[in-house]
């Protein structure tokens, strides 16, 4: 089973627009509303490509509820503890005819430190469980990058690989605390980090602690980055335009997918050297499949075509 | 008692962003709910200047529940009616920099034939109370433009006033009903009645049945039309920069407490006259006073001063 804690879950409402006009008034359909939050999204893609997963997240207030109510209809399994703070919201606007998606992502409300302490015993627990744990996305007042550190290690204290989906502070402190692997995209990596190279601020991480980082780059493809080896940059021969919402959680299911095989990604081996190679590719196509989709949480059934078509690159450096 | 009839509301949802940028990732502070649609904010600025509001809308769903809990808290006297639609979600995205509001409006479920005849009962029956009624906003299907009308002549035929604040088909059928009021803005005046005009596209209206027109006109202020006397046309001499949403639904209140009085605007006399040019003024400050405040129902302090502060000048036409 495959584990995705997300402490800072929202309620995923997405509005499809035909051509977005500043200051103007648009009359559009219904929001999809969903029970959102990275580790949503991530339980859904691996739920959705039949991997046995667990949905750890709290929820709070009316939006909690509505978040619940859908949660429950999706059939994603999941485990849901109940506080104070609503639940936030976030907001994707589509404009289809631009292909351009704006989100606003509320901060969320704090947890209690009650109720943070019960986020970490829960995590620990159901991790017993896991084969993999996945904890992602942003942290909520309250529940801090120190919160993140504690939670990862010990998890990983258990022998459970953990992937960290984060930024800023908890990104480092994931990477401190012995994440498994860390998958930053291009501009949290600079930011966490100080490093404009993604490389060079990849193996910042791994000097803290990680034994492998992802590094998304958007339509750029990914890098995977181990402590031995040599980085592989994986690629789409052309990008693909869309909803890019949920493409990094898409390359999280596939690092969770990987990682739940039992291989352990980060070995000095020929084999954790393939590993490496055929992750790259399927986070690759999975990202990209995801982007094809007007919701996150969504692979298109077009994954296995992009995977064959996905160009991954071992990149040799002359000096580091 | 003033009745206001929101036929098609919504859960308002306001997220203030520090600047919208297409295609990124914002991080916003949590967004206003409301129970919105235009009736409601009517209802609301009625209620803020001390009149005696009963505010009639439908509910239905998450949305519905959300909507009903923050009306309870708002002190707005009110009468909802349960629905099988969820209410409908309207969306204001402000970006504070450039003073901007991009909003979304979600179309709104169907009523059933039945729950249409609810609110057609419901709000004939509470109009035997009221001294006006201010029936505001889209409609939803199931409650068209044939059923507006026949509210509005219903109403109309017990000898109490009607402001109808609507579009399209649903604009004219008001018209024709014999509303007292119609208030379109210019894009809907020229919209429904073909007319480019301000002037031209009011006596169409005037023409069909409705007795006094009064066409809001953004930062230019705002006409007000009768079959007698001349029009008179109000501005501020600067406009003002801010949140438009909610600033015809302050015309609307400014006409609803003008009527609320028991004077006959439309009259043939000088008090009639006077009673026209006096409201143009407060319409006009009313709505400007709304632009002041970030959220739709409410007015600025200022409201008085800049009331003073309107230039009111009745239109001498050379020849019609």
């Amino acid at each position: 089973m495959i584990l995705t804690v997300t402490p800072n879950p929202a309620l995923d409402l997405t509005w499809h627009v035909e051509a977005l006009s500043p200051g103007a008034t648009h009359r559009v359909p219904t929001a999809a509303a969903r029970a959102g939050g990275k580790g949503l999204n991530v339980a859904r893609v691996l739920h959705g490509a039949g991997h046995e997963v667990l949905a750890l997240a709290t929820t709070g207030g009316a939006t909690g509820a509505e978040f619940t109510a859908e949660l429950a209809a999706s059939g994603v399994p999941h485990r849901l503890l109940a506080v104070r703070a609503p639940t936030r919201r976030s907001a994707a606007i589509v404009d289809d005819r631009r292909g351009e998606t704006v989100v606003l992502n509320e901060l969320g409300g704090p947890l209690a430190a009650e109720e943070s302490t019960a986020l970490h015993d829960s995590a620990v627990q159901l991790a017993r469980d896991a084969g993999v744990v996945a904890i992602c996305g942003s942290l909520p007042p309250g529940f801090g990058a120190e919160h993140l550190g504690e939670l990862v290690a010990a998890i990983a204290a258990s022998g459970v690989p953990v992937v960290a989906d984060t930024s800023g502070p908890a990104l480092l402190a994931a990477a401190r605390a012995g994440a498994h692997v860390v998958k930053p995209n291009r501009e949290e990596l600079e930011q966490a980090t100080g490093r404009a190279e993604p490389l060079a601020g990849a193996r910042a991480l791994l000097d803290l602690g990680a034994h492998l980082i992802v590094v998304s780059l958007g339509t750029e493809g990914l890098l995977v980055v181990g402590r031995s080896g040599a980085p592989v940059h994986a690629r789409l021969p052309e990008p693909l335009h869309g909803n890019a919402t949920g493409a990094g959680d898409a390359a999280v299911a596939a690092i969770a997918a990987a990682l739940a095989t039992g291989v352990d990604l980060a070995a000095d081996t020929d084999a954790a050297a393939r590993a490496r190679l055929d992750l790259a590719r399927r986070a690759t196509a999975w990202s990209a499949s995801a982007v094809l989709m007007p919701l996150a949480g969504e692979l298109s059934p077009r994954h296995a075509e992009l995977e064959a078509a996905v160009v991954a690159t071992p990149i040799h450096e002359e000096s580091r």
